[in-house]
């Protein structure tokens, strides 16, 4: 017999049905824009923008109205109210959260910044052609004010950079964030210090040569083959920069060549096959709430620079791949010596996107610094130029000649993008803590790698990341993977074993 | 002073202006879901299947719902009762029309005929492998009813066929179109007839050879420069089903290869390059309204098959074009030949698809015919077999062996599309229409072809259809265009003319 407690219990998954529905929507929509986005930047005619443009707009139109329609707010309020299995309080969870930024942030503020990061744009590029902060500062001023009243629109009693840091990576906490990065800055700043002191001069078998595109496009194609990239559900295209995109049932990633440059183009690619391999990780099954979605962005750089580099960089990677890459490039070297050219430091490169696995930590530390100090109102825009350059001789002992190679050089702040920059290295740091981990469950995971066998690290990915999709808060969801929380540590023993092993400069310190 | 009246004035524009703000973005949302729909079909990894399927529904949900919102319905009264310039009008006109047909049809009937057909496709598919009918019948008796039912839905007072072609082609009219179906059966059949007792056999420089697919694109890739295709705003790639497809700053064409057949690469790229010369040609100013829109299926038709039939298979083409099939294919022929290979008659071919010029309108009058009354009730789908296989050899003297060569071929059923069918003549017919007039405007036309030179057929096409968008009704377009209404005489004349010219059958009348 129904009582009425039954007819209540029997209301939520009626409720659930109707709010998943909602959120499958948004979800698709979003893939769409996806599409789009792939198809702009990879097969677009140079004159297909205005529409685009169009077209993507009315997309992220669409999803802002379907993520702050007062259905959600009402479903969210009820199901929160309720008694639900964890999986789908996890789901709730997270739209909460995403429906709560959203709706908090008014929308001419929304407007606003949406047409000052399109202004900003060639006012950059102009500032970087010509070599002249000055174009930009106004700009820069413009768009730190904007964001900081974004954060307070979305919570006005919290550090606003902590609010913005949140948009890109919402469990780990700034406190934990900024605790890593002190602790990357502390460790790496004396390694590189060693490095620069150190005698040795790494192998380069690569130096001189020319290599044409198809063979280094095959180069490429048999990587992605030997690490087990999934052909029938993605594909490889070039792109200016390199990206990865898509779900679980079609991710794809691009790669760019430079003809004196081959290891750049294959780490760059294996870079992309692992944010492609997460997403080709997550459960087919969920595709469409965030049971089905990855986690942020710390997590999914966790996933690229665990491929990257401690498969990609790694000895005994070498020793497997580089009959593959002699077949294809024609060079002829030790093991070792592609190994050291995967891995020489160059404290001298001013532009983080060419910077090797060490030192680019410090390009972030100093970003992050900066973005904080503005965002806090504790440095000034006209101030930024000769801190960068300060910080760059501190932290690298270089400093840099222009401002186009020093605070003009990236696009993200130009996009809005303040508390973008950390995630960078707080995904190399979860990548080692997550390797350890898993060459600890797996056993000889360097024999492995020497033969060219992943499936029991894809596997252990798999079941420990990827198959969760967003159904744990990320703190959580290393804790379950790893038995511990996140820490720097797995990340500075790692690079302090390999570099001063390279560099042979144990004795320095 | 403002008075009353004044106000009222002034609110036209806005209501305008809000209501063109959202028709803006139903078309940017139909467009996304256009580049969704060409990622599908020529990019799109085998598995991508499930999750492209939820990402398009997802847009067609949106745009059905943009399409039906109340504020149309109300914006679209209050702007009927207003003064509006005719570009305006025209808007009002074309968007009243989609809603109107949106709004009317229930959307379980919507659901019911998306999921119907979505089963229909493996039925059909099966039926045709197995050459069996019967596997097919209930699937076919199935869509027949969910589209008489539709098209009662939007009009119960009028014959279910018209209202049903109306969805392609709204302007034309069913009878006008039923005339010109009748002029073609009754001068093509007793044409081809004569055809088959011509003792002349044309002249084929393709036949026994093997044409690599490297080749044949470079060709098709020359054919496009040299009929002056745009590529900063397209470009060409390869499908199983040729199309076309995109926006004026953007509109793209796909192939196919067959190595015993490159003229069938040729006349295909050729067809697709004149769709995409039509949604190039529309005004950028307009994108986003009807008046940036191309008119209907028989104009669109029209467009491909002028570039295809009136330039591709002229003979001052061949003329032009003759070295660059040389240079790239390797054959050795005269134009003349060239011209003979490319308009040869095949009445004994069952399969629509590989029709040539002139016996596909009588596959086209068939299915317009069987269609039309099963629509009407007046054909029982257990009979169509039969009355097919009747038809074929009434029309063109072949009965197929099998009906996956006869009833089973054409997958547009399977779809629900049942009207579609006759706009694929009709787009010929107004075809020829449109190029006699373009004759009469240039002077010299046969010598531009001959020449190479399109500029001024390109821009005669632009002035008098392309810049119009959806402005005009297609008979006010046609008008516009010629001088006269739309009819099929051109169109005969031109069949009768080249082809008893071709075939030597002039006396056999």
């Amino acid at each position: 017999m129904a009582t009425e407690a039954d007819a209540d219990d029997a209301e939520t998954p009626d409720t659930y049905e109707q709010f998943r529905a909602h959120v499958e929507q948004l979800t698709y929509v979003g893939d769409a824009a996806g599409v789009l986005q792939w198809d702009q930047e990879v097969m677009m005619p140079d004159e297909g923008t205005p529409a685009r443009s169009k077209q993507s707009a009315a997309l992220s139109t669409l999803s802002h109205d379907l993520l702050t329609d007062d259905d959600v707010a009402e479903w969210l309020d009820e199901l929160e109210g309720s008694d639900l299995d964890p999986e789908r309080e996890a789901v709730v969870r997270e739209i909460r959260r995403q429906h709560d930024r959203a709706a908090k942030v008014p929308s001419d503020l929304v407007q606003r910044i949406s047409e000052a990061t399109s202004n900003a744009l060639p006012v950059w590029k102009e500032a970087k052609a010509e070599d002249d902060f000055e174009i930009y500062a106004d700009t820069l001023e413009e768009l730190v004010q904007l964001k900081r009243e974004y954060a307070e629109a979305i919570d006005p009693d919290r550090d606003p950079y902590a609010v913005l840091f949140e948009e890109y990576e919402p469990y780990l906490g700034l406190d934990t964030a900024e605790a890593a990065l002190e602790d990357l800055r502390d460790t790496l700043v004396p390694l590189i210090d060693d490095i620069k002191d150190s005698d040795v001069t790494l192998a380069d078998p690569f130096a001189g040569g020319s290599y044409d595109e198809a063979s280094q496009e095959d180069l490429v194609r048999s990587a992605l083959d030997y690490l087990g990239y999934d052909w029938d559900r993605g594909r490889l295209d070039t792109a200016p920069h390199p990206f990865s995109t898509g779900t679980q049932f079609d991710a794809r990633v691009t790669t760019r060549f430079d003809p004196e440059d081959p290891l750049g183009a294959l780490s760059s690619t294996i870079h992309e096959f692992g944010h492609a391999t997460y997403t080709l990780g997550l459960p087919d099954e969920h595709y469409g709430t965030p049971l089905g979605e990855s986690r942020d962005l710390s997590v999914h750089e966790s996933q690229s620079r665990l491929w990257e580099n401690h498969v990609g960089r790694s000895r005994p990677f070498w020793e497997g791949f580089a009959p593959t890459v002699e077949d294809h490039l024609a060079t002829s070297a030790t093991p070792r010596e592609y190994y050291e050219a995967a891995n020489t430091v160059h404290p001298d490169n001013c532009i983080r996107v060419e910077a090797d696995e060490l030192t680019y930590h410090m390009h972030i530390v100093l970003r992050f610094e900066i973005e904080r100090d503005l965002i806090h109102g504790d440095l000034d825009v006209s101030e930024v130029p000769q801190v960068w350059n300060d910080k760059m001789e501190e932290y690298l002992g270089v400093r840099p000649e222009t401002d186009a190679e020093g605070c003009l050089q990236d696009i993200h702040w130009s996009h809005g993008s303040f508390g973008y920059f950390p995630t960078y290295s707080l995904g190399s740091v979860l990548a080692a803590q997550l390797f350890a981990a898993a060459e600890d469950d797996i056993g000889d995971l360097d024999g492995q790698l020497r033969d060219g066998e992943f499936d029991d690290l894809h596997e252990w990915l798999t079941d420990n990341v990827h198959s969760h999709g967003a159904r744990y808060e990320t703190d959580d969801l290393i804790e379950e993977a790893t038995g511990e929380p996140f820490t720097a540590d797995y990340f500075l023993e790692y690079a302090e074993s390999k570099y001063r092993d390279l560099y042979d400069c144990y004795s320095n310190n």
